[in-house]
């Protein structure tokens, strides 16, 4: 029997490539989505497609509240920034950084995970890309891991976790050249920050910029719809 | 100006001394309480009541959707286990554990106090009464407490965060001789896992027993309203 392992699936380009890669390992893939107040719901509607074009058998969509809490241009009705240069993404922290977004996602992962019984969580973190993110860097990873140890019935009692970040050293266009490997297609999935309310991706904001370079690199042109 | 601290308020006995303490050592208190499909609305009202007992500026109520993942007598249809002894309570993990339920209350903790720009978390774990819950240990909340720190804008920026648990190694009999001494009306408070439907203590499940005991200690009845 395969083992289970609860991957964290956001419609995105990179979550959909691990998840791709989580399966070629032979894993029984439970995909877990999080619906915390995104400006848009394209993104649930894109993880949604990619749970059933991966054949998952069980994929749920949590609701979370992070709305309340404020401070972050994602949640928040702060503005989106746009064409900012290679240089400047990823210099510093960026307003569209939600606090603690990453230890929130894998809390509840690691409270599925012990439900089901399963000792693996993928996470499609990326140091390289998104430097400005505290909670996309090994040393925070290694760290959350470690917690997760000493924080669950399952994990005290002899069934450690391990937390997989196959994608946390590698640029935009090695992870779209690995997914291309693996046959998938990148039509379904949207990284856009700022969508048009038909859900076209703007081609501006640094997600965007960053994903049209690297489908560039690979010699392609990206499969997303974009407004222009 | 007095610093701020985010205080985890549940409404029951542990999280309200602590309260107390929190003001007592004059911290601008921030309560998060949260809304986890518990079995019964009871617990939420009295958060609500304690936050406003104690006059806090911001109490805020996150809805959080652990019933979709299940594996707890809290949220799942398990009954909650009545008149066990002493010696029974805390011998093993029990029924009504949560799996990683603080792992994902102090996540949110961590995401606010970033917003807040606030350095101190407060949260009422206890390893004595509870030593069956993992995430109720002091190596577990350090741990926590270093994965935080590597884990947001604000922590990995020079701006540290403390994660205060002054209860975690008195009594029950202690915290309460210590909310006595800071004036904590503890008629306010519920603790029952298993309330009646009108809101009444059940005087029998682990919570109450060991609230009852805890009064007795100090010579008082429990002012909390019981079934029988």
């Amino acid at each position: 029997m395969k083992s289970k392992a609860v991957v964290l699936v956001s419609g995105g380009l990179d979550s959909t490539t691990m998840l791709a890669i989580a399966q070629q390992q032979e894993f029984d893939v439970y995909g877990l989505t999080f619906h915390y107040g995104q400006r848009h719901d394209g993104e649930i509607a894109a993880a949604r497609r990619v749970a059933e074009a991966f054949q998952l058998t069980t994929h749920i969509v949590v609701d979370i509240d992070l709305r309340s809490m404020g401070g972050s241009a994602l949640t928040d009705d702060i503005d989106v920034p746009k064409n900012n240069s290679a240089d400047e993404i990823g210099s510093e922290i960026p307003v569209t950084y939600v606090p603690a977004r990453n230890t929130i996602f894998l809390s509840f992962a690691l409270a599925w995970a012990e439900v089901l019984q399963c000792n693996d969580i993928f996470i499609g973190v990326n140091a390289l890309d998104y430097s400005g993110y505290p909670d996309c860097r090994p040393e925070y990873i290694a760290a959350f891991q470690e917690m997760a140890n000493r924080a669950t019935k399952r994990t005290v009692e002899g069934q450690p976790l391990t937390i997989h970040t196959p994608l946390i050293h590698w640029s935009k266009s090695k992870i779209i050249q690995r997914g291309l490997e693996c046959g998938v297609d990148y039509g379904m999935t949207t990284s856009c920050y700022d969508p048009s309310a038909t859900g076209l991706a703007c081609g501006h904001c640094d997600a965007c910029l960053l994903r049209i370079k690297g489908f560039t690199e690979n010699g392609m042109t990206d499969p997303a719809q974009y407004v222009n």
